[in-house]
Parts: structure tokens; C-alpha cells; sequence
């Protein structure tokens, strides 16, 4: 059938990750030795169309959704799932939506896929592990202070609500005039509370201003989030930030890529401000037709309360890769990633987290300051 | 591939919608403001298929789920799915399935997929937010008196059980006879209690007679439910059951439809004998060869409690709208919806409610009588 | 599109089941009179794809989901659901699989796609009930004495962790020489717990060889293990393994199977070693080219806990069926079964149980030694 295609890409590896080293515990206490796993890293199945209606006006629509097949999750249209049309003015869509600042984030990834354990997203936008996950009211963001809490149960993805699609979502994609295109999101507040009633009133935009011309790419984003509730430990309505500036540069044989993240909560449960910094560099290169070495360092810097430095806040991620091409839709990937946390720090990865849970923790024993690694081996196919 | 067919809808459109004047509240007390939202109104994804065995039989299947693109909602079998058989007796289907009763309903709403915010279903069967949503015994059947509770959350489905799909049915269709034909629905009683066990037996059946002859149809249904348990406030087996009567006639440029809705229940938690009428008219007109007007208006009477009037249970809903087509699969449309409650009513819309709902509500305000409006802009695409 | 292919089976029936003859009860006590119901007997969607990759290598995924379509289920992946790749050297594939023991027990069962309530999966393997489904960490195995629990609600699913697929699982299958082939498959540790924490550590391997030639087939499997955690009542780690032979025979008008099954826990909560044998037979005789008579006859004998019989604790599992081709793709089935508990047992039927659970049952009736029968009309269809 003409109407719509079926699309997806497989992505399973054998996973051997640790937890050490954690701050201020008896020697072993709290860590987590050789554990093995199989890991699905983003697969996904779609379905999309597209629909010319004459006056070069397009109809397009598309369901995608996450498939974790190692432990059978569900199918729905968790990931870009969208209608609209797309014409000369550019593209409109609704629905569930990657912002500009996400897609800045995984553009310059060096990971197929933007996937895995050594995933930029691990430390990006997390705000010391204040701001993860899910852009709605049912995400739980911690009201105690930065790094006290992370809800990230392992295995699950653990990204920041600026690395989250975007619900509720309409998006204007501009056409690219002399390489520069312009996009931006608005997200509705449906969840806004009755008059009287705690005032929930999660809204935000999200905007991105891309150049992107042969080789080179470079853009700049921002996103703003009303989480509009009252956290616990703070009266005032919190607002959330991040901006985001970063280009990549492609040499054929090499590549390079760097990214800026700056993040920021305003009244988000400690009543004051918190900023965070990351920096990120990145590369490939291709050692033989089929074969690529990939590699990047992030950075995030301590955390900043009211202006203040909160000490030993940050973390450190380094990644190595080698991806050998089997055909342009199949290759095998191996990849080693080694997060090194600050000793009051949480971060954990960002896809396939490891469980830097304070819930799931030995009782008694600290959870900050580990250090995770992780060596992934695995075949990615695209259908 | 042959032997199936991928085949959907994805309808999103932007909405504003609000709540006011909820009855005996301080001006502005428990109302909602202009909220804004993405709705999927009934968007869906199916797989079908057809299978010619000789003889004159076919072997038929479909596998179509609800998909919730605005917010990730999973994918299943959660609309009409089912594996029969068709021949010249007639088709048998077993599965998930919509009776004739509900099917009336919906041919007889002047909305596309008879979807959206004023879609008859905010009115039809619903007893005064009696019996609302799901035919099984997970359906939550309120048991004081009416009109105290609904359950339906902002956003959600908030139908009435007549207007559900049936799970664990069997249903015939017969051929069509000079234009008539008939329908017959009979639901399992999977669920029905060990002995001993309070008593669960939900159970029934669906008939309906239908006439279609080129610009005429018209339809008369009935529909029977034994819920089978206690509910609270009761000792007795609840019964419930609807009858619908209505029809339409396609002029061309123009169409015109009536229908007539008579709820009842018995014993369902207050004792006696509930019955509750709703009226409806509705039309379309094509001014122009892509643009069509549309326009309903539906009439909840109070309800009848033991034959006497429970004052000011009804409520109204009218709605207008505009639909443009882009293509034969393709459409743009705006809605505008009104729904009035009566002072003690709380009816919200059937396909995306507000949340008219005391759980959700302020504590010490009432929930009752509020007006609902809401408009809806959006894009509908077949494929 | 060539690089997926849509594929399933819908089989949709018609049942009428009954539980009688609870053991110690008065007539009729905790009994379930004719209860229908229609049930969807393993119905399933997949998508699946192949790529020739060159120098005899193939990349293979399968994204597989059960739907159960008479009450809404959703699609996932929740049946074998892999990405690998395919060579001269065998397979390999990551995910959610049926190891070589699921394989055998399936392979023996009469019934087309080894469902149904006459599956043999009803008593291969539980142990008594002690062993009922999953094998990650959020299955429960019940830590008291054995038969005092089971924990399977009507209609759901009901097999061993023997005779469920493995997930986090990662699977080698060697090409056939002269017939031989083997299976061997290993489950990562992926819950395995903190140091100092509750010593969860789920693995193990399931492994089979295999011969298969022309009409003969036989087979040889064992399926161990660890289940990592302290169960209720016992203080060491407990270990569970499933050993499995049996054979078949094609004779074209007829077919002839045999299955010796044996199960066993150490430290599963009593402390001690607890063993299960089962044995079962089945056939299948054409009577006409459309028509096939299918039965199988299986007994699961009484367990044995540091070796000593425990009274009463097995079943027997009887089925008689015909099936009915409407094409190659479409069949008519019927089927009796009938589970006949020893007076300490509480079998279940393995596919669409009956609901033999304490924790729903009447309060102070005894729910072993029940009888359980049931009949199945339905129509099956592979698309």
C-alpha cells in the first residue's frame, strides 16, 4: 500500500556495566560488580506518509515509537509522532515532538542514533540531576536539594526534560533560506489547574535558529519551560531553562563537533537560582571504508545556587567507539563509556541507566560519586 | 505484502477550551480559564485483511487501536478488532467490537469519525454521568445517587457504556434484504463470580434493524446490559439498557439526521428504576465542492428517577462547524462546541473531556452545572 | 516495502468453560457454572525483516507482539522479538526468545500454534504451581509450601518459567549436520543487585540438541536457573532447572509425540529440593485432506520435596480436538479439554486459565482438586 510505510531500526547489544568507587563507603559497599544485559539502545517502529495535494502543498503524517524488545515494552507512539502539512511556508506538525534543543543535543552526538550508554544526553541539561525526564506533570522533579535525588531506575533512559520530547506539541519548521532555517514549538498547557486549585500550568516554547551548509553545521537554541506547580520546599512557581549553542564540521575522512549547554531553574524547590554548565567535544574518524572510530568528552561543571558554587556538583563522561558498516542499513558497534561523578554527585547514563537510585540503594550507604562504566557490543539494523 | 493492509487516520488539531459558571460557586471559583491542548480525536492504526476461501466465503481480520500521538499513548487492539468469517449467510465476528447501538450513534454525528469535542456521544446514554466508559467489571458504575460522580479525567474518552466498544463479543451481520438488514451482538460473561462470590455476571446483548437505500437511512437499536454485581447502595442485580431510534437522508449538496436516544437503568446503586431521554438533530450543507458547514444540537432531558423528575439533571450541547478538504484523504476543519449543564448536571464531552470531575475539582466547590466551550482547529489525514 | 514484512496469526474462539469438584467443599462451593467467553489463543502480530549482507552473511530482526483483540490488548514485543545476524557459522540473535526448552514443549503440543486450553504448557514444567511465569525478578514465585499458591487470573496466561521466553536473553543456533543442530542460549544478569543489597542475580542458560530428519524429530533440553533471591521461608539462593526429551514422528496420514519432562527447585523458599515428572503423549490422525483429529493426554505425577511423595499434588490434562482447513491460511477448530486436579493440586490451564487462585476465590472454600473443563469453537487465520 501506497498510503504508508513501515520503517524502523533494531539496535541490540550485550552490555557489561559497573558501578564503583562510590564516595565516602567502605571499600565494595554500594557497588555494583560485572553485570551483563541485553540492550535495545532507541530501537524503534514507525509508520509514516506523505500525501502531495497539489499546489506544492504536503500532507504528512507519522506514528514512531520506541520498541525496547529485550524485555518486551510496549508500542505506542512514543517517540516523533506527528500530522501536518508542509508547503512553501515551511512545515506545521502536532503531536508529540523533538524541540530544537533536543535535536541540537543528538545532532552532535557522535552515536549512531544518538543511542547507548556514552549518549551526550547523560549529562546534558540534568542540572545535577535535578531535572530528569518526562516534560509533564507526571514527571517528578525532586524539591530537596540539587543531587539529592535521581529517579532513574536502571536500564531506563535517563535524560534531562530539555533531552525529552515535547507532548502537547505544534511545530513550525521554516524552509531554509541561504542555509538558515528557524524552528519553533509551543506547547500547550492542558494540564493547567481549575481556578483555586494547586497551579499547575506546565506550558513552554522551544526555539532554534540551525545554518547548515554542506560540511558545516552550527546552531543556537533555547527552550523555556513553565513547570508552573509548587515544589515541595518552595512557594513560587518554577521556571526552567536551557540554551544551547554548538556546530560539527565534516572532513569526509573525519569529523568534528562541539556543544555548549547552559541550564537553569528558577524556584524549582530550593527557592533560588540553579545554573549549570557542559561542555561537550566530539569526533570521528574513518580508519577504513567500512570502519569508523568515534570519541567524545563532556563536562558538566558544578552546579550554581544563588550564585555560589555547590562543590564536587559536576561530572565527567568520556566515550570510545568503533562502528563497522555490514551494508548501508546494518553495522556491528562496539563502544566503551566511563562516567566519573563528583563526590556529591548522581549522574548516571543516559540511555540504559545503571540505577544511581538513592531508592534502590543499600540502605544506609551513599549513592554519589560513582563511577560507571560500561562496554556495549552490538548490531544496529535499519528497516 | 498481500495478506494485510496497514491502513489509519491522524487527526490532531489544536484546541482552547474552558469551564464556566459552575452553579453556586463565587464568580470564577472552580472554573477553567482558555486552556489550550493537542487532541487526537480518535486517531488510529489498523491492520487488516481479507482472505477469499472459495464457496463464496471469506475468511476476514482487523487488528485497529486508538492512537493518542499527543501524548504517547500506547498502541493495542483497543477499537473494533476482530476475526470472523463472511459468506452469502451473512459475517460472524469475534473480538472487540462495536454493537449496533453504538454504531447508530456515530452515523448519525455530523462529525468526521464522529470525533472531537461535539461529538453526540457527550449526551448520548449517558444516564446523567451514570454510566460512563468501559463495558467490563473494571468500569467503575458510580453508586449514589446521580449526577455526583463521573469519572472522566481531563482529556480522556468520557462515553457512555452504550457508546464503548464491547469486549469479549460475538456479533452477525446479515446481508442487506431490499435494503434491510440486521445486527445482532452477544457478549461472554468472562467475568462472571465463583459461586459463593459476590455476584459479577456482566452480560449482553445488541440488536439493531437498519434500512439503507441509497440517500435514506434509518435505524432502530436496542441494546441490554446485565452488570450483575452490588452496587453500593444496592442489594440487587443491576440492569441497564438503551434503545436508540433515528435516521438521515443525503440531499446532495445537504444532509439532514434525527435521532432519538431512551436510557434505563434498574437497581444500578440507588434502588429504583432511572430513565433518561436525549433528542438530536443535526445537518451538514456543502458550500462549495471542498467546503462543507456542519451543525448539531443534542438535548439531555432530566433524568426520571422511579417516574419522578429529578430537577435540572440534563444538559444541552451545540456545536457548528467547517470542514475543508485538501484531497479526497485529506482535511482541514474548526469546530466550535457549547455544552450547558443544568444546575446539578455534570456532562462533559464525549471525545476529549474537560475533566468535570469532584475528584479533580477544588475541594468545597461544587462541579455542577458548568458550561463548557471549546474550539478546535486541526488536520485530518486518512492513509 | 521489501525491508519489513507484516505478518500474524488472528485465532479468535468461542469458549464455554467450567470449574467443579473442589476438594473438601460442599456441592457446588467455589464451583464456576458454563462460563463463556471468547478468547484469542496466542493471536499475534509481528514485523520481520532480512538483509543479505554478501559473503553469506544475512542481518535477521523480529519485532513480534501477542494481541489479545477481545479485550484491547496492547501490542508490544512481548513475543520473540530479536535482532542478529545469520552466517555459515549458525545464528545469533539478542532479545526476547523462546530458548530450546519453551521450543520442545511447544513443538510436541497437537494444537496449531501450540495454544489454547488444551495446551500441554498447562502442566509442563510448574511444579506443582510453584513455577508460574516470568523469569525477571517481578515474577512471583510463591515462597510457601508448594500448591499453596498460584498466581494466575482468568483468562491470562499461565505457563511455567520453563515454557515462558527469556528476556535480556542473547541466543547461538548452529546449522544442521546430517540433522544435528544445537541451541544454546544465555540470560544476563541485568537485575543483579548492589553490593550489600538483597542478593537479586536472575540468570542462566537454556541449552537443546536437536535432530530432525524427514519425519523423524527428536530432541534433548535443559533449562537451569538461578534465581538469584531469598525466597519467603528460606534463607539460601535458590536454583531451578527443567530437563526435557521427546520425539516425533510423521507418518503423513497421522502423527505420533511423546514428552518426558522433569522440573526442580533447590532452596525455592522450603529449604529443601522439591522434583516434578511429567509425562505426555500425543496424536494426530487426518481423516479427511481437510480434516485432522488431534489429542494429547498429559500427567504431571506428584512432587517429591527432599524426596518423599507429597500426597496428591499432581494432575492430568486430556484433550481431544479436530481441526478443519478452510485454505492453507484459514482453519475451523474445536476442542474439548479437561484438567483433572489431584485433591492437593491447582492446576490451570496454561493458555486462557480459568482462574484456580486463592487470592480470588471464595474466602474460607478450598480451591485444589478442582476439575476444570472446557470447550473451544473458533477460527484461526495466518496473515
Amino acid at each position: 500500500q501506497a498510503n504508508v510505510t513501515v520503517y524502523g531500526v533494531a539496535d541490540g547489544s550485550f552490555d557489561v556495566v559497573r558501578v564503583s568507587n562510590t564516595a565516602g563507603n567502605a571499600a565494595g559497599d554500594n557497588d555494583l560488580g560485572n553485570t551483563t544485559r541485553v540492550s535495545t539502545n532507541s530501537s524503534l517502529i514507525g509508520f509514516k506518509g506523505a500525501e502531495a495535494l497539489g499546489n506544492g502543498l504536503t500532507a504528512v503524517f507519522q506514528y514512531e515509537s520506541s520498541v525496547g524488545f529485550d524485555n518486551t515494552g510496549g508500542i505506542g507512539a512514543t517517540r516523533d509522532s506527528f500530522v501536518g502539512v508542509a508547503g512553501g511556508f515551511g512545515t506545521v506538525v502536532l503531536g508529540n515532538l523533538t524541540g530544537p534543543t533536543r535535536a541540537l543535543g543528538a545532532a552532535l552526538d557522535v552515536n549512531a542514533g544518538a543511542t547507548g550508554i556514552g549518549a551526550n544526553s547523560a549529562l546534558l541539561g540534568k542540572l545535577g540531576g535535578y531535572l530528569v525526564n518526562t516534560t509533564d506533570l507526571a514527571g517528578s522533579y525532586p524539591g530537596a536539594a540539587p543531587n539529592t535525588t535521581t529517579n532513574c531506575a536502571r536500564s531506563s533512559t535517563c535524560t534531562s526534560i530539555f533531552d525529552t520530547r515535547w507532548k502537547n506539541a505544534i511545530a513550525y519548521v521554516s524552509p531554509s533560506f541561504a542555509g538558515l532555517s528557524v524552528t519553533a514549538a509551543y506547547v500547550a498547557n492542558e494540564n493547567k489547574a481549575f481556578q483555586g486549585a494547586s497551579a499547575a500550568n506546565t506550558t513552554g516554547y522551544d526555539v532554534g535558529l540551525k545554518y547548515a551548509n554542506g560540511p558545516a553545521m552550527a546552531a543556537v537554541t533555547y527552550n523555556a519551560v513553565s513547570l508552573g506547580q509548587t515544589f515541595a520546599g518552595g512557594s513560587k512557581q518554577a521556571d526552567v531553562s536551557d540554551f544551547r549553542v554548538g556546530g560539527s564540521y565534516d572532513f569526509g575522512i573525519a569529523s568534528v563537533r562541539a556543544l555548549f549547554d547552559h541550564a537553569r531553574a528558577d524556584h524549582a524547590g530550593i527557592g533560588g537560582k540553579i545554573t549549570q554548565n557542559v561542555f561537550g567535544l566530539g569526533g570521528t574518524f574513518n580508519v577504513t571504508p567500512a570502519g569508523k572510530l568515534l570519541a567524545q568528552v563532556y563536562l558538566a561543571r558544578d552546579l550554581k545556587v544563588d550564585g555560589s558554587d555547590a562543590k564536587d556538583s559536576g561530572a565527567k563522561l568520556f566515550e570510545v567507539g568503533y562502528e563497522h558498516s555490514l551494508s548501508k542499513r546494518t553495522m556491528l558497534k562496539a563502544v566503551y563509556a566511563h562516567l566519573n561523578n563528583d563526590n556529591n554527585a548522581r549522574y548516571d547514563f543516559g540511555i540504559n541507566a545503571v540505577g544511581i537510585n538513592p531508592s534502590t540503594a543499600v540502605a544506609g550507604l551513599n549513592t554519589a560519586g560513582a563511577t560507571i562504566q560500561g562496554i556495549q557490543l552490538g548490531l544496529r539494523h535499519s528497516f
